[in-house]
């Protein structure tokens, strides 16, 4: 059992950023990877009980994987958590500030123990719920890149571990980004399924055969790739000025004691 | 196999329309049902080589699902396909007008083809994107319930099929929605997976088990159930007046002759 989430790219592809799952039933281990520019830690989930899954001998750990949306900065949040373990530890992934009501009442209705929250990357189109969610459920650790610069509980670079009862999250590099995805990710079965962080387009799910096939930047050369990331010319993002600040402190902008 | 469309109650719960996918991999075959009120159809996929899943005598059909969004409306597109099938026979439910292009290149770039356009309901939030799919893919027929008194290629009734493949939708009856829910549908395993057909909070599925614990209406009992459904008050519907004509004649709207 694995995934990934890895962060976003702000392009023209379909689908930038990722949570990886497996959907072939008859390889059960799949495979995780970081997919992002500077700044940016992508994360790996897998299982500590793995060598124990073909054998049936214990229960393996039950992953809960939800995907919400927010629509005004269209953003994926994503909460998993471990069922099997008797706290049914949880974590959220890249919480937004609006929609934080809506992410823990789903985690309390749940049963789940939220005990991280955790982003991919200092946000520039919205404000992160992280710090929103440690003042509403005292314990929770805010976890970021040591390469964001950003205040945060938890700090992973590549290789780094998040628990979460028997499943973890591993942190992955974001330097070698189109080398990574060529032999990390469409290395994979091509019905594997591919989860975005953003998307503008209203997809919420692809595979690593479609992204072989027709993602605009990722089917071209090495060369051709760097082209394009250095000359995307993006526009200025709407909530930049908001919301980087407040992300760079993961949320706690309004908590923090004021300099005279 | 199985899983189910039903459509909106327009409610304040979490979830009202449905599809249903069975997540529990010890009771391969799940159950399907109608989740509406007046004017609906819902559907339930079943496999006509169901008898054969538990002998792996001869493969099975293989679903294609996918989740598209629209945003203005919030509406929940489904693209169902039977890729066993050598011809990938596919279909779309509620597509929105704006957003077909979308979904006919993902329809091309899978390599399906697309036979049916269905409606679960006469919409009032969002036009239709039926004409425009029968206008730009020659072959398809648009789909909707009888009872909806609409124009179509196809109406069904309660227990009527729609095949694509090996696949099949069977019509369901959208009169006995508190009892239907009931015992169709909380009779299922609690980790049944339930995906909406509109969502405006940002909840792309939920299950049985928490619609049983938390719907704020399917939770009441069947008296205060009607109680609700009788005096929900609701707005008038912000495209109604240009929704409602246009899926009447299933989005062909520009298509007709005109009268003189």
């Amino acid at each position: 059992m694995l995934l990934n989430v890895g962060t976003s790219i702000r392009s023209a592809t379909r689908f930038s950023p990722f949570i990886i799952t497996h959907s072939s039933p008859s390889s059960p281990s799949s495979f995780c990877f970081s997919f992002s520019p500077k700044q940016t830690v992508s994360f790996t989930l897998q299982s500590s009980q793995m060598a124990s899954f073909t054998t049936l001998s214990q229960s393996p750990p039950k992953l809960l994987f939800r995907q919400l949306f927010e629509k005004e900065s269209s953003t994926y949040t994503y909460l998993l958590a471990d069922c099997s373990h008797p706290d049914k530890p949880a974590l959220l992934i890249d919480p937004v500030d609006r929609t934080v009501d809506r992410d823990l009442n789903l985690v309390k209705e749940l049963g789940l123990k939220l005990i991280y929250a955790m982003n991919t990357h200092v946000h520039a189109d919205h404000v992160t719920g992280t710090g929103l969610i440690k003042g509403k459920v005292p314990g929770v650790k805010s976890v970021i890149s040591k390469a964001s610069g950003s205040k945060a509980d938890v700090f992973v670079e590549a290789g780094d571990k998040i628990s979460f009862g028997d499943l973890f999250l591993e942190g992955g590099s974001s330097q070698q980004l189109y080398k990574s995805v060529h032999s990390q990710i469409f290395t994979l079965p091509k019905e594997t399924l591919l989860y975005p962080a953003h998307d503008y387009k209203g997809f919420s799910v692809t595979t690593v055969g479609e992204e072989m096939l027709y993602n605009p930047r990722l089917t071209k050369d090495e060369e051709t790739f760097k082209n394009i990331m250095e000359n995307l010319n993006l526009a200025y993002p709407k909530m930049i000025d908001v919301a980087v600040p407040a992300n760079m402190v993961c949320g706690l902008q309004d908590l923090e004691p004021k300099a005279d």
